[in-house]
């Protein structure tokens, strides 16, 4: 029929299948992305390595398929993609502001946040001074809020992909975090070897109970699509 | 004469006094710019606030009158200025390393970067995992190499520049790090209030024994140049 044929050419055009085509036509989606930097005085910070490239590459993505899309973004060289909102701030604190005002009206979140675990238990208004003969320094640091899990408890609750990123045993890590956060889905992020954080190529395994689907090493912007296809394909199937 | 009267039109034409454009033609000049990052671990690291858009103006600037600039840049989002020789490091023992290798083949060297005072004492190789129900966590931290005051107690030694961004009593403070790291020269930098980190105006104020020259709030670019000019009056003149 004409409307399957205008899907599939609509399907080739933005490289998604027609299914993502029609499920993210208007959906509200929730993304977070790049990393939190966590202040230990005006100078100095804790930080994560994350470009915010995934996270990005995801918004624009959605919004070229027709969704609504919210970006929170942590502190990136990053230019907004066209048509997507976006809210920037710069601590874990003030990530998980911003994901609380936003969650409800949002259908779908993605956490693509490398957000710190641990924060400075206080930080300092001013720059803090070396003493003399001073050889060491002790920093104290206290546990972030966990934005993704947090949103995962709430009732009702949108749909939840979180990401694990790591350097070794990314799959059981990663399963264990979904399970653990009780997210919906989960991307298991290999870093390292030109992959991952700063680069802009991935390889994601995407992972739901159960079920693993590993997708092949590719640019961010076609991990995106072949995120958004399967989050798609896992809504609809439920 | 033609000589002065072609001197007023390049001075004109690169904003520099006819004494710096004389000056600086073919002398070498080694910059350090931008912030260090010292990794905890892949993933995690601690760094400084700094754009790297001053020192990158004085590479600049420096280049446009003739000089031959080597420029040690920290992690920064910055294109490299024309001419200019770049070498790229993340943590101060990097930086540290490519100022011992290239201090002696120049005649001035300025430390713009801003250089973090502490790292890991040993930094992980894979990402360090939370343990289920930890709460906080300690880092120990060693201080780091004093590359500036490092290259200042060398035999023979360059021109020697440094910096101080401060968030209070920054005269002050610049003084003493003055004589106590035995610089021929420090900027004073008044950070916060839109000035100075990771924003494009600065406010410097130039400082050598018994002497404080303050510059107008201005481009960094212009602050660039009046710090050249400076430099060549002052080397000038011993």
């Amino acid at each position: 029929d004409i409307f399957a044929y205008w899907q599939s050419l609509l399907a080739e055009e933005n490289n998604a299948t027609p299914l993502a085509n029609v499920f993210w036509k208007d959906k509200k989606l929730l993304i977070t992305a790049g990393p939190t930097f966590e202040d230990l005085d005006p100078v100095r910070f804790l930080g994560n390595r994350s470009s915010g490239k995934m996270g990005f590459a995801i918004a624009e993505q959605a919004q070229k398929l027709g969704a609504q899309v919210t970006l929170i973004a942590g502190p990136v060289n990053l230019p907004t993609p066209q048509g997507v909102e976006r809210i920037d701030v710069r601590s874990a604190r003030q990530m998980f502001a911003a994901v609380q005002q936003c969650y409800a009206q949002n259908a779908i979140f993605i956490s693509a946040a490398a957000v710190a675990d641990f924060a400075l238990a206080q930080s300092s208004e001013q720059k803090i001074k070396k003493q003399a003969g001073q050889e060491g320094l002790t920093l104290e640091l206290v546990k972030n809020p966990d934005i993704v899990a947090w949103v995962a408890e709430q009732k009702p609750k949108p749909f939840v992909v979180g990401f694990a990123a790591e350097t070794q045993n990314v799959i059981g890590y990663a399963q264990d975090k979904l399970q653990r956060k009780k997210l919906d889905m989960i991307c298991a992020n290999q870093v390292g070897e030109n992959l991952g954080f700063e680069s802009d190529e991935n390889r994601l395994t995407l992972i739901t109970a159960g079920v693993e689907k590993a997708l092949t090493t590719s640019s961010k912007s076609q991990q995106a699509v072949e995120l958004l296809d399967y989050i798609a394909e896992v809504i609809e199937a439920s």
